[in-house]
């Protein structure tokens, strides 16, 4: 167990870091670059992550050495093995320095010692499920790989729709009209701009399929359906996973599940609800948004791997929680 | 009319090209390299469009100003005015020069003077109908926006079946042998590389589909029912456009249907007969492997647009299709 541990949460934008000590107190923090190596390369992202660190211990006053570090980082998922060992050739941590999903810190943010279930649903959808020591992931393969419920195919889904609606195969849809309003021209002649954009400016239409669902086209309520639905599986398969191997009378009595991303918060609850309407009775989950910042669940991981007990990171997660910097 | 018609089929691999006579006497035949605009840009694809045209022209020893061009060029629908008003000033074609896609030159290899459809299913899918002067597009929207039994399309679906076994929403499938077997590694390790190769990596999958299918695999063969009933439905979306507006008692009576592209070639006569059982006995689609060479496509449509009669390009077809530097 270090005195000291780093939290990151990085992304394709941005990457967040705080240094935190034993009794919670922020001693530093600051936010860089973008560190997902899909996007930057494995070199850079590691580059941004050792860099930050260094920043936030020189800002602190403390040794790095004295210093357990986490970054939980977008895209890292496929470069885990190679991020960390570039990282811990670079940065003298003898404690170590470890890298995950992003995921894992909003899984850490709202569930750091129970069991139960995130999913984001953003850009992209994941499902993170936490049991005990293990975390497993649902989902989340990436948009060419996974149709479950993300901005990418709800907005991909519409485009399909607008176009079949075109050539005669799909009956007409508001959609249509919704999305060459978004895009400034009709969908049949923005397919250059489409691919040469690609995944961003797709999932960026998905709010014209929620506009046209609540104002009544049935074309945008069935493709929402769907992608609620194929949302709601990632969670009957995270329920099964909680309970696998275990004897029925031994269950847990509820999952409970954090909600996150960009389609989950500018939808609630319509999407909450959508999503439940799915989810047979057999499966407990109880649903809400996430409410905790992540940077807190990249500190709390942080915490938990360095082997802190569950009261201490208890302890210091009140006192992180309450700090003006985190909760301002 | 022109003396000669030159006629281009052109993707991105290969520009094929050949020059005729109103004999249909093939005089000169040339491949250079790829004019798919996507691909290559349109500034280059129209150098390599005026370059053959110029080289042909130059090897039957005739004037460019003899010549009508038509050039079938894959991905070209978006930028057929771009690429026509490159050419057009810098060509001295007085007749003109018209591009296309290059799936019209395998609807007038076939039908050039006929009522009816062409399929290609290759790494993308489309279906194109001739209704007397008129051509449609139905689907082929690009490997993103479709959904409709593409060799992409089924390598796409069978990758994540096996990632949906895999994290435990979908049920076991050889198919993650079978892909794990083509990849070099099972598919949850290979995401970095299928998204780094993208489309053409994902669609030479299909094949392994198709295995798994024979052997008796119900993820692999409810796969392949799905995208084949994808492409029957582009066929009734065609029989709807090639009967629009017209009273029931003047119908045709039938609807020739041309395949083609690799999926229909190596799984033939399986495939077509896997389309057909999806086609509603109300839509009298006759399917058969496309035969005839699309370069003689390519010409056939110059001499349409150029004005020929039937009857002349009848003829010139007869001469064309027996060269030996052809049929061979």
């Amino acid at each position: 167990m270090h005195d000291y541990v780093i939290g990151l949460d990085g992304g394709g934008t941005k990457t967040d870091g705080v240094l935190v000590g034993q009794d919670g107190r922020v001693l530093a923090r600051r936010c860089v670059g973008a560190s997902n190596p899909n996007d930057v390369g494995e070199e850079a992202s590691a580059a941004v992550v050792r860099a930050l660190a260094e920043v936030l211990a020189t800002e602190a006053g403390v040794h790095l050495a004295d210093c357990f570090v986490f970054g939980g980082i977008s895209g890292a998922l496929n470069h885990r093995e190679g991020l960390t060992a570039r990282l811990r050739s670079a940065v003298p941590v003898p404690g170590g320095v470890e890298i995950d999903s992003d995921m894992v810190n909003l899984l850490s943010a709202e569930l750091p010692n129970r069991d139960g279930a995130c999913i984001i649903c953003g850009t992209g959808s994941a499902c993170f499920v936490r049991r005990g020591q293990e975390v497993f992931r649902i989902g989340g393969w990436g948009y060419l790989l996974d149709s479950a419920g993300s901005g990418y195919d709800i907005g991909r889904q519409a485009l399909e729709a607008a176009l079949r609606a075109q050539d005669g195969r799909g009956c007409p849809t508001a959609l249509s009209a919704k999305l060459a309003d978004a895009l400034g021209a009709p969908v049949q002649d923005s397919l250059t701009r489409l691919y040469a954009e690609g995944k961003t400016l797709i999932a960026s239409l998905s709010p014209a399929v929620f506009t046209a669902a609540r104002e009544g086209d049935a074309v945008a309520r069935a493709i929402l359906d769907r992608n609620a639905a194929a949302l709601a599986e990632l969670l009957c398969a995270a329920w099964r996973r909680l309970c696998e191997g275990m004897p029925e009378d031994t269950r847990p009595t509820g999952m409970p599940v954090f909600l996150d991303g960009g389609i989950c918060r500018h939808n609630h609850p319509a999407w909450r609800d959508a999503i439940a309407s799915h989810i047979p009775p057999d499966v407990p989950a109880a649903l809400s948004l996430a409410s905790r910042p992540v940077i807190w669940g990249a500190a709390a991981e942080a915490m938990r791997r360095d082997g802190w007990t569950p009261d201490t990171i208890r302890h210091a997660g009140s006192v992180f929680l309450a700090d003006p910097h985190i909760s301002g």
